[in-house]
């Protein structure tokens, strides 16, 4: 049958090789079963042709931007056609008099932003993946990242969607205008819809003027009580720093160990904070920071406000996330919110928990907005490795009960995919799960998109 | 049949007295028919009373802000109940921990503002009518203002809902975590469905450290084209101004003339720039500004640094909107968008379009996103009050074909209501009016909620 589906598309746009069904079948959370087939458009056109066609036979269709979701959320676990967007790569348009861009699904978000830099504007989302991420996946997840702290998130940037639909139809929703009322938000349903309900193909996104200057610090704190008040008085001197990140003892001690650095058992808690705008307007906002943190115990901190500096600052902050790395663990990474207020508890509880359920826990992430990744550590056990997986799920359940009683939310910026489906029926009521899925039904009639998920 | 639901509600809920009907039959648009009954509910449940009620009999109902909206989105023309949220109107909580306010649906938004502020917070959108629109019509229409092009829409704002369906149900989304990507956007789409898929009773809405300091600037240039450059040259600053207006000659001809201020014939345009954030870099992007528009060919710059001065220019850019009342004519405000690179062109189209249909047409607005209100002057012919009717029309027709030809859309702020249903099925195409209707269909199967109006 997908014989007469090559004749339509033509040679190398599907593929049945086990290395390439291999090579497209897992995402950065685990792999997947293999697809029956990989298929790899370059057009639009021929992403509407693979779904008409598979919505005639009922065939499952897997959307996958580049490989770099967190939850499973690209893994074809019913077999049939793991449908790539990597090849619609091409960067439309860059329009300084309008301040968008237009993108195909595939572009790296990373490219994205070097390209519209060099023209001096700025594409403001900043996943940590953002050089391995693709726009169609940030979109398909509504990613965040430090950044969206001031910026807000992908959603916030999308302005018009090539959006196709299960039966092939190509929809054009929005448009390259900054503002739109024009009827329901459509366009906004899809964003975040882990594609459950449309193939996105190109984006029209909104840009801004790039901010001239920018400037970070970090600090370290003895307790992360001292932490947590510091970044409380950031805002209260008024000030909306770019990012606001905060990492517990527990992954300091884990980088320091990494680096080969003497153990400093002073260090309670790290925060770096970035500020950008006007160069002059930056440094001034910084020693406002500097002062907030110190008065509220910092007992170190680094500026820097050169380009390198600054860069070498999130190099180190990005190194924690990769300290908690060993060969003889497995790593959960959970991207939990909380309210903003939260942060001290949700800390406290997470240190209960590990202790409980004899697991490390390292947590670290975006203060300012209570989107904190939890980190389990789960030393990998050879002999049963279904011990740590069960170990790990009651932990996890434990923590999003909590995380759900003081109303916060199982993900920020990954989505549920199927590492969180476990947690999906206890996150949202039955009313709103039903509504889901006749959003489905009317979408996907015949459940072809991403099926096995959550909804 | 009413009869039963004054019993279920109590008294003092329905009113069926003519001079209540009359009063909140209307928008700032124009006068609808009278709705049967006005139903004033104090509560949620009192909400889904009615809404369940009316639901099982097919009686229409009308959602209700405060009655500042500008497309007749709450006019009643099926009769049913007119539904007003304004005794909805407590703020239930502000949270400087978790920089959350939970309010009710008929809050009105200045009210909102001074009391966050008082806090040291800030909830920035705010739609000309702040004072007078309710955060539950804001959300209806999504509403923007000036500030929009720094800070976002009222979406943006929104991190929680609580909505009643047709059926009674109440629904609560998202939450009071500043990010959530738990499922599909619902939440989302209720942000400017103008009341056709549910009514929103509450919401948890975003809140910012308040900046401490603001200043503005506004400015004269000979020419639009000047005025249009300066503009352009603050973005390639690097600067995000918190708002960016500007006005055109005709605007301030009537300006001039309302204040019996002699004409400035050198007058072509008027800018107004807002910048905010920590005291010293606001009066130091300020100068960057004015160097920006002075290089652009400003002739006239007035700076306000004080609180007091600020508002003052904002008064006299308010003014200009009331100058073009007059008595012997009528105004229709259109809010529409074009991409930021085509303000010079749209004004050119709106001399023309004026001069060939005998209407005076003054634009101002948001010239940063590109959101910019069209004003429709008409001269009232007491004789044959259909001439000047057809007149309107007409050259409508031909504005809005123009703004879609270039990408833009036929509203950025109001919404689509009554006053643009006749070019809602040019805005977008018949795939997505479609799916508007099964989204219709979806939320509101008996179709109670805001019938005969644009979907």
């Amino acid at each position: 049958m997908s014989q007469s589906l090559a004749e339509m598309l033509g040679p190398d746009v599907l593929f049945f090789d086990e290395p390439t069904r291999r090579e497209f079948a897992g995402d950065k959370w685990s792999q997947g079963a293999l697809p029956d087939m990989v298929a790899r458009p370059r057009t639009t056109a021929e992403v509407a042709t693979i779904l008409a066609w598979a919505n005639e036979r009922a065939v499952s269709v897997t959307p996958r931007g580049a490989g770099w979701g967190y939850v499973g959320g690209a893994i074809t676990n019913r077999g049939g056609v793991l449908l790539s967007l990597d090849r619609l790569n091409a960067i439309r348009e860059i329009s300084g008099d309008d301040f968008v861009a237009v993108v195909e699904a595939g572009v790296l978000t990373g490219d994205l932003q070097e390209a519209v830099k060099a023209r001096g504007l700025f594409y403001p989302p900043d996943p940590a993946s953002l050089k391995y991420s693709s726009i169609g996946g940030n979109i398909a997840a509504n990613a965040g990242g430090p950044r969206c702290l001031k910026y807000g998130v992908t959603r916030h940037y999308v302005l018009g969607l090539e959006v196709v639909l299960p039966d092939g139809r190509i929809l054009q929703l929005g448009g390259r205008t900054h503002k739109n009322k024009t009827g329901f938000d459509l366009l906004g349903l899809f964003v975040g819809s882990e594609g459950m309900l449309g193939v996105v193909t190109g984006a029209t996104l909104r840009l801004l003027p790039h901010p001239p200057a920018r400037a970070a610090l970090s600090a370290i704190f003895p307790t992360l009580e001292g932490a947590a008040s510091g970044v409380k008085a950031i805002f209260a001197a008024g000030i909306l720093p770019a990012a606001t990140e905060i990492a517990d003892a527990f992954t300091l001690r884990c980088f320091r160990e990494s680096q080969g650095l003497p153990l400093d058992e002073n260090a309670g808690a790290h925060v770096l904070v970035e500020c950008d705008g006007q160069l002059s307007s930056v440094r001034e906002e910084l020693e406002l920071v500097a002062h907030a943190l110190k008065t509220a115990g910092a007992s170190e901190i680094s500026r820097a406000t050169s380009e390198a500096d600054v860069e070498a600052l999130w190099q180190t902050r990005r190194a924690f996330s990769l300290s908690l790395n060993a060969p003889n663990r497995a790593k959960l990474n959970e991207d939990i919110v909380v309210p903003r207020g939260k942060l001290l508890e949700l800390v406290a509880f997470c240190e209960a928990l590990g202790a409980r359920h004899g697991v490390q826990i390292a947590c670290f992430g975006h203060a300012g907005d209570g989107n904190i990744h939890v980190n389990l550590l789960l030393p990998t056990d050879p002999d049963a490795p279904e011990n740590s997986q069960e170990k790990a799920q009651s932990a996890l359940d434990e923590l999003f009960a909590q995380v759900l009683s003081w109303g916060g939310a199982i993900t920020g910026e990954h989505g549920i995919g199927l590492a969180k489906a476990r947690w999906w029926p206890e996150a949202v009521s039955c009313e709103v799960r039903e509504m889901h899925r006749e959003m489905k039904r009317l979408f996907d009639p015949i459940g072809i998109l991403n099926p096995g998920k959550w909804v």
